[in-house]
């Protein structure tokens, strides 16, 4: 008998039949000889009706209510769920974060599960019953309401499985699973039946949106098989596994992800001197702006020129920060730039492929794109270049490593 | 410095708009330097749409997982509350029941208080902040969460006020306050500025909408002061009184009061012996349906005839049942009847009066109406007339007691 964590996005619970669809495909898993826990989001919609509502009185509500009011949204897909599940003729029983409970800090709307105490959920288990947990959301050591942020239900549902030494934690989206590419963009785009967790975790913060980056990274970290499958269609999904893929011959790339929500900030003649990227980026990051992208290189004159990218909404504040520090550094210019997008190819394979770089270059070469920036890691190259040319660069790169067919 | 309670219920949070006006109104109380608890329901309708996605699921869902759903309504209200108060300055927070905590059994949907400790939200009040709490929701030992039943958040105002020893419980409503009777059947009705407890109490048994007959009860059983208010206007609205009205001369009818939610069953031919009326009766009891007026007779052939009143939803379940009783005593007939309707005179003054109910029976003679029932209490009198003559009969019985001047 396995232990599975079942975890079903806003997208898969949206409305009434869809929950009679998610507790169908709960019971068949049930019947198959498994123990079964599920994590749930709210229903797709309403967590932004809930936002809405606490808007139009004001738009900086107290952290804490914001909690207290989106976790309900949660609490009424567990209860459906139940619902949908004993008319199925199935024993279950719903959890809150509280009543699990999940405990975690009082960061509200971005809270960190500190401890999970899995006595309650074992106990039923245990008794034949299905433990329904809502997803995204906890309770801090004086007893408030918490929320995880963002996509925290994938967080909810690896943390259980990692406390409950689960057999397999699924996640339930509205994709079969993980492509090498979009295959929005690319009609070859082919399902992989496996990826490793570094690859995984590429592909996500490459802007894949398939899983949430703290979730393969929980994963990766205690060892929870994951796998992300379909909620409307059958399939094995893809399995993101521990161990790396067992077939012999790796490929060089597995995937090519991308992103087109970045903006692209330059600052230009800077009198170049130890520290001068600290003093450049330190008060962007202290002002809370995420940076990815980071080259620093020198001009001919031997002043420095810094570019980086940031998320395409905090365009203005970052344009604006950055103007103060040119001034205070005596920066020739700043050139900010809204119409890029980042390419990557990732792949393990890369570690022990040289060339791989250079093919990628000449590809997008051949196909008259500029490159405008490139950073790599060990298994993953990415390159930023005008956006206007994004489908065309992801459209040859799939093409050059074959991935429609596995190489 | 005053303690205060305030219910505000469904209607009075209805939208975003009105929990703004019910922020407005605590802070004026507030500033005015009381201390203030708020309780709130669920904004109407939130309650009916979460019970029917249940239902699409299934009639008869888990009464377990049934609270866990419906309770995200007050969730919902106790935080779009708070977030209304800090946009006016102030600083609050919400409560769930759970959170104070409010201690149930378990009956779920129809849980009982069985404590409340009221440490947390003391020592807030003592910080200088208002404490929102969730009408109608508690949590029992398990931590499960439970409800109270309809009307719920009126009880749940009373206990915290009783057990924060509060000067006042104030319950906002859509009506002014407790009328003479009912305002669009006389337009002549008069808003009392007080009413003792047992009147309320009998107002509300026999039909009068305004209060929970069992907030009403926990109130007058707790010596809590109850006041009834307008959400929507101003005004002092009607405090129950614990001690009675001031004026000396006390009116010898306080209010009309009336009801068309219920049928009458008449059994007739039961041979008379002693224990009829429990044989009659008992089962009806078993089968959890409500029974109100209750009268017996004997006939000239000294056969009995019971007859008695339920919900008119529950006149078919109620008649089945007769029917069964009725062939195991060897009964004439049964007579069902959906087209009554429940008067009544209400009023202390009528302990120290008499003649108030021939008064009465004369007023409905005069005015053609057939009295088919009567019964009797202390400071009450009601009788059962065809439905078709309600409104005759309370305009007639409103003006006979002269409620539109106060006698």
């Amino acid at each position: 008998m396995a232990l599975i964590v079942q975890k079903f996005g806003g997208t898969s619970v949206g409305s009434v039949e869809r929950i009679r669809s998610v507790a169908a495909k709960v019971a068949k898993s049930f019947s198959d000889g498994n123990q079964i826990v599920v994590v749930v989001s709210a229903m797709s919609g309403e967590t932004n009706r809930l936002i809405a509502m606490s808007q139009e009185l004001q738009d900086r509500a107290s952290p804490r209510e914001l909690d207290v009011l989106v976790s309900t949204g949660e609490q009424v897909t567990i209860s459906l769920l139940c619902i949908a599940l004993e008319s199925l003729g199935l024993k279950s029983r719903s959890y809150t974060g509280g009543q699990v409970p999940i405990i975690t800090d009082s960061a509200y709307g971005k809270a960190r599960i500190e401890k999970i105490r899995p006595d309650n959920i074992k106990k039923d288990l245990d008794s034949g019953s299905i433990a329904v947990v809502a997803g995204f959301q906890g309770i801090d050591s004086k007893g408030d309401i918490t929320t995880l942020g963002r996509g925290g239900s994938d967080t909810t549902a690896v943390a259980l499985a990692a406390t409950l030494e689960a057999d397999e934690c699924q996640i339930y989206t509205d994709v079969e699973g993980v492509y090498t590419t979009d295959p929005r963009i690319v009609v070859e785009a082919r399902l992989l039946s496996e990826i490793t967790f570094e690859e995984m975790l590429e592909m996500a913060s490459q802007g894949s949106k398939v899983l949430q980056i703290r979730a393969v990274e929980f994963a990766g970290k205690y060892g929870v098989p994951l796998r992300v499958k379909s909620s409307f269609t059958e399939g094995a999904g893809t399995l993101i596994s521990l161990e790396g893929r067992e077939d012999m011959e790796k490929p060089t790339v597995s995937g090519i992800a991308f992103n087109r929500d970045e903006a692209k900030l330059t600052i230009r003649g800077i009198p170049d001197q130890p520290g001068v990227a600290a003093k450049v980026l330190g008060p962007i990051s202290e002002a809370n702006i995420d940076i990815d992208v980071i080259v620093q290189n020198v001009a001919k004159d031997d002043s420095a020129t810094i570019t980086f990218t940031v998320n395409r909404t905090e365009l203005d504040s970052a344009h604006e920060i950055l103007s103060e520090i040119a001034k205070d550094l005596g920066a020739e210019e700043i050139i900010a730039d809204s119409k890029i997008a980042k390419v990557s190819i990732v792949g393990v394979g890369m570690k022990s492929h040289a060339g791989v770089a250079t093919q990628m270059f000449e590809c997008l070469a051949s196909e008259g794109i500029n490159i405008q920036l490139i950073t790599t890691s060990e298994i993953k190259i990415a390159v930023v270049i005008e956006e206007r040319y994004l489908e065309l660069a992801v459209r040859a790169l799939h093409a050059k490593y074959g991935l429609e067919t596995g190489n």
